[in-house]
């Protein structure tokens, strides 16, 4: 946490600079928010004239203001801008939040205003948001600092930070009308000085937040971002909405992994690997945020249960009073990666004794039409106390022969003292009006379809996991000390441990036999010559050669064969390769994103691995957890465990490989992109067969 | 259309038997629904008792009842109910909804009463709805059946078919929240008569019915829901969401093309083939309901129009007032397929007039939070005049200086009068209510966020371009009659003009000489013995034999070496196969859908297919268009066109034999699953070189 943020959140007084007695003013609308908003501390207004507004004296020097005043908030010309954080610094003023437009995003006259603002906050110890920002809300201290129309939002339990005021303004208008609240809102604008890594921990460090959504239109510095996002997410879940992907569009790349990698693949691994879910739509985030807001985590996910409580199946609920919206309820666990629970055997005995012979009690549990609210508190809580069950999904259409909310109130405090997560799939509109309300009262999350109760399940099952994943971290495996590139790629691989099959010229029969004693029995031989690109027609291709002897007679032998056939050619020597045995072949990879550093690929290789686009990307450095995840996302790694009459080859040796580019890449940020296709893999063991290196933006490309 | 289902949508006369005057029985509010609703025919009730039920009277047998009367509302106990249905076929009403359960969904005695039920209706020509449905709805006739509280859905153009009452009823009460109607409502409930293909081409000539939503839990005759489906998709829209897919699982399948269909791809597969539009949630599918019933279509996809119009590259135009959200509907539109429109020259300048200097005037056009009501109108106006504009997205969050309500009105009549469809992400709740009823007024599609109206134009973008391509159909090419199946699979793929390499066995020289002859030179020889299997390494293979002579030489050569090498052996003859050239290899398959018939896949072949799942699916009978359409759906597929340093192969001679096999398929029912693995492209034409085949159920499996 950043302690010259502080004032921003924490400001024992405020003063508005540009306050107005006009209404359609911003000036005007902030000095209500701030007065109306009812902050506590000191509030003091500058504006073009003597006067008083809402109640306080209005001035019109910042000299004539008495202490304390932290943060200031300016609404002043862009032009006068600068001068005005200047005096700001002058008086003591460490925070100012620039409000105006026609900075940056204007154009080049407005770029170098912003340039001039940040100079002066430089230059006197100022920090600043926006400009052209909305500001800032905290509705538990409480501070709005924006010109919104009022009232204020719900205090709830949302920290929200975006990048887009206007995108702030319509979400806070839209979750007044669904009945959810916010902890803190922050607008960050232009972001000439603060940016959304800078206040992500400020929100972490509020109390009163238990879940971060933020908008974000890009990321000022990737790495950074990771390693704080990183830590933030051990302590609370952040979940992120990145757009602008169709700004993006493909890169040229010198290499497969290059192409393959669009620049949002960088978002993705980053964000999965400080631990950040990323929703898809505007709406699944704050879906998503509500239930972390307030449900209890599920136990952690099925698989990571397996290994220690392997009798234990564990799932998810459903309860019903009608088959259509279970059925729908199922499908949607499905398809967000949950499995039903099974249900144990009382459970189901209780269930059949509470209700009529025609209900369902296998999962989905289907109460029939005729569930009263009596029978919608029995059955949850039986659900809740079955050990099967991770979390329920209640499905809630409007019941024929009950009202809603009588529903709702026998299943709130069961929900409430619960410490597995419930949701509920509240169907309808006017039937269900005040069911609604009794939920959104208590801080129950609804949704009005299955599906959507389901997604917000999946988000609360994959942060469960990823706390689960982070317990059992493995410590990173011990790797060479910063290695600067010299000597060839082969020399660089070799360092990190990674095991290659290095081509080398002969110009005669005895530095073949060294060079063959060097790379390791046994070896091929293939002529070297460029007049002559089908090399076995000619007789220029020998195999499996075990010793010295039979080196330095292939190299005769070979000679005079290939200048038998081919008298013309120029023949500048012999190459020699250690023959490496037959295996599998993955790619492995790296390109270097310039936000967020060495992005790895691993996946099926060959020429054709651009169209099979079977990879995966994960972000560096890797360690064995991480590579493991990324070799089962690919079908080529998949297989090295065995497939049919596909033998298994030594999966490990590529999680290694993998792991060790991973710090290589971390070591040599002159490597803009390197590419290991293919990578054989054997029984044990893997060996690099094919490299090929980019160097730096400007560099060449070099193959070993 | 079935004119025997004609009473249940255009009855002269109804009666309710089962009516109650008991304010908690279904009896009464059914009656109510009857009276209240509006219907304009005769109306009866029979009931326990005789006396009045909102001031009609209430007999208690069938015959008191005047004529006319073609509809009879069922709401007796099960066990009466197949005698109340023989009594009303004698009376002469030919049509009864049965609404009350108690049949096949709760047990076998409940399925025998079912059963008994269809006796009766058939026996006296009674078609049966239900049971255990909620009835039907129509809100212009109007006609409601069901026992639902009022009020009556709002009248609308969304014919909506659904598997589930509660479903409906949720629907119902939701719909009317979002400000939307319905022309007609079914509720099929068991369907022990009458089912979702029955009632489809009825919805489908309503006059009132614009577009059909199908709620469906399976489908009781797949392919004659196909056949009707495709003549309905003609005329209308049809949406459907079907659910059950987690109870699918994976079937046990002799060949990958089973194992790789998993029972829900047939749905994709049918729904595409009938030109249904597959909703993912019941969000989803209402959401294109509503642009479907309301907007025009956009001009036909970019890819179509591109042929015809090379130089009018269209897309969608985005109309906001802020950066944020253009920027979120633009990531939503390329996610549904949609391209930006460029905007003409005059058009950008046009609304460079219009705007402050600081907006932008290229698509997303930001007409920055001062936008006015006039400039709103003013630039969709532009928008919608521009060539390169196929449909607008205006982005309305509630509007800092401005009335959300007052932009609405001055685009409704624009949107109105548009030939090219508007829809709107009206974000926000409290700030832009009036707004919200002015759309809904006015039968503007309005959304919550930019991405589900990026999802809405899309449906309507797939919805135009299926009508384009319905347009360009190709005639069906010339087939074989019909044809049982006899001799090896080989004579059946080349009676179907399919070219396959068949492997015969020669005993001696001259009858492999002779055998070489009719396969085709040149010829592959490999030793036929039980004992040996890497047959190259006893010298068990010979390539390229290109006439009689070297065959009848070969085959003296062979043995005599195998023999020495292997003295032991028991050696059989020798194969004879015609040399096939070296090409790209594809998978060809049939696997026959329970539901649907011949569900066709062509992929990436090899023993891999089932891990690199390069595969994509089709119902049969194929045409050209559509085989090609799924050879581009995967990598095998389009490398044919050539990739890299793959060079191309003839690409059409797939597309042939992916349309002869799926007729061979269709015509020849014992064969439940026929695998060509690889079939191999050459320069010219393709091969099947391997080919197995599963007949029937209980059939065994028979290698080419």
């Amino acid at each position: 946490m950043d302690n010259s943020l502080l004032p921003f959140f924490r400001p024992r007084g405020v003063v508005v600079i540009g306050a107005s007695t006009a209404p359609e003013k911003l000036g005007y609308g902030v000095a209500r928010n701030l007065v109306q908003g009812g902050y506590a501390g000191a509030i003091h207004f500058i504006g073009q004239r003597t006067g008083t507004l809402f109640e306080h004296p209005l001035y019109t020097d910042l000299s004539q203001i008495p202490d304390p005043v932290d943060l200031a908030i300016l609404i002043v010309p862009p032009q006068a801008t600068p001068q005005t954080i200047a005096v700001c610094g002058q008086r003591g003023i460490h925070a100012a939040i620039i409000m105006s437009s026609g900075f940056r995003e204007v154009g080049e006259e407005g770029a170098a205003l912003e340039r001039q603002c940040v100079e002066a906050a430089r230059a006197h110890g100022v920090r600043l948001l926006g400009p052209n920002c909305i500001g800032t809300l905290d509705t538990h201290l409480p501070l709005d600092t924006t010109f919104l129309q009022p009232p204020m939002p719900a205090a709830g339990h949302i920290g929200f930070i975006s990048h887009s005021g206007a995108f702030c303004a319509a979400i806070i208008d839209w979750a007044r009308g669904k009945g959810f609240g916010f902890s803190q809102i922050v607008s960050l604008g232009n972001q000439a000085d603060v940016n959304e890594t800078d206040v992500l921990p400020m929100l972490a460090a509020d109390e009163h937040t238990r879940v971060i959504v933020m908008y974000l239109e890009g990321i000022a510095d990737g790495q950074r971002f990771v390693q704080i996002a990183s830590e933030v997410t051990q302590r609370k879940p952040v979940i992120a909405l990145k757009v602008g992907r169709f700004e993006a569009g493909q890169k040229a790349a010198a290499s497969h992994t290059g192409a393959l990698a669009a620049s949002d693949t960088a978002f993705d691994a980053a964000f999965y690997k400080a631990g950040v879910l990323r929703a898809e739509t505007a709406e699944q985030m704050f879906d998503w945020a509500r239930a972390l807001e307030n449900c209890p985590l599920p136990r952690t996910s099925i698989r990571l249960q397996a290994a220690t409580h392997p009798s234990v199946q564990g799932g998810i609920a459903i309860l019903t009073n009608a088959g259509g919206p279970g059925v729908i309820a199922a499908d949607a666990l499905e398809h967000h990666g949950l499995t039903l629970a099974l249900l144990g055997e009382s459970t189901r005995a209780a269930l059949s004794a509470e209700l009529p012979p025609a209900a369902s009690v296998r999962n989905p549990v289907d109460m029939l039409a005729s569930a009263s609210p009596a029978q919608y508190a029995t059955c949850l809580n039986l659900l809740l106390a079955d050990e099967t069950v991770d979390g329920v999904m209640v499905i809630l259409p409007p019941p024929p022969m009950f009202k809603a909310e009588d529903i709702a109130e026998a299943m709130i405090p069961l929900i409430r003292a619960s410490d597995k997560p419930v949701v509920i799939a509240l169907m309808g509109s006017t039937l269900v009006e005040t069911a609604r309300s009794r939920f959104e009262n208590s801080q129950v999350p609804i949704y009005p379809f299955p599906e959507r109760a389901a997604s917000a399940l999946g988000a609360l099952s994959r942060r469960a996991e990823f706390i689960e994943r982070k317990r059992h971290e493995e410590p990173q495996s011990i790797l060479p000390q910063s290695f600067r590139l010299r000597g060839s790629i082969d020399d660089l691989l070799l360092e990190y441990g990674i095991p290659t099959a290095p081509i080398r010229l002969a110009r005669n029969a005895d530095e073949a036999a060294t060079l063959a004693e060097e790379l390791g029995f046994p070896v091929v031989m293939k002529i070297a010559s460029p007049d002559i690109s089908h090399k076995s027609d000619v007789g220029g291709v020998m195999l499996n050669l075990q010793n010295q002897a039979q080196v330095r007679e292939g190299y005769a032998r070979m000679l005079e064969r290939v200048c038998a056939a081919r008298p013309e050619a120029q023949i500048d020597g012999i190459h020699l390769q250690r023959q490496i045995p037959q295996g599998q072949e993955v790619i492995v990879g790296m390109v270097r994103d310039p936000q967020f550093g060495p992005l790895m690929m691993i996946g099926s290789g060959g020429v054709e691995v651009e169209g099979l686009k079977d990879v995966a990307f994960g972000l560096a450095p890797l360690d064995q957890a991480e590579a493991r995840e990324m070799l089962r996302k690919t079908w080529a790694g998949r297989k090295l465990r065995g497939f049919r009459n596909i033998p298994p080859a030594d999966e490990e040796s590529v999680v290694d490989v993998l792991v060790r580019l991973s710090h290589l890449s971390m070591q040599n940020d002159d490597i803009a992109e390197i590419e290991i296709n293919p990578l054989r893999v054997l029984d044990r063991g893997a060996v690099a067969v094919d490299v090929r290196v980019q160097f730096g933006s400007f560099g060449g490309s070099h193959a070993s």
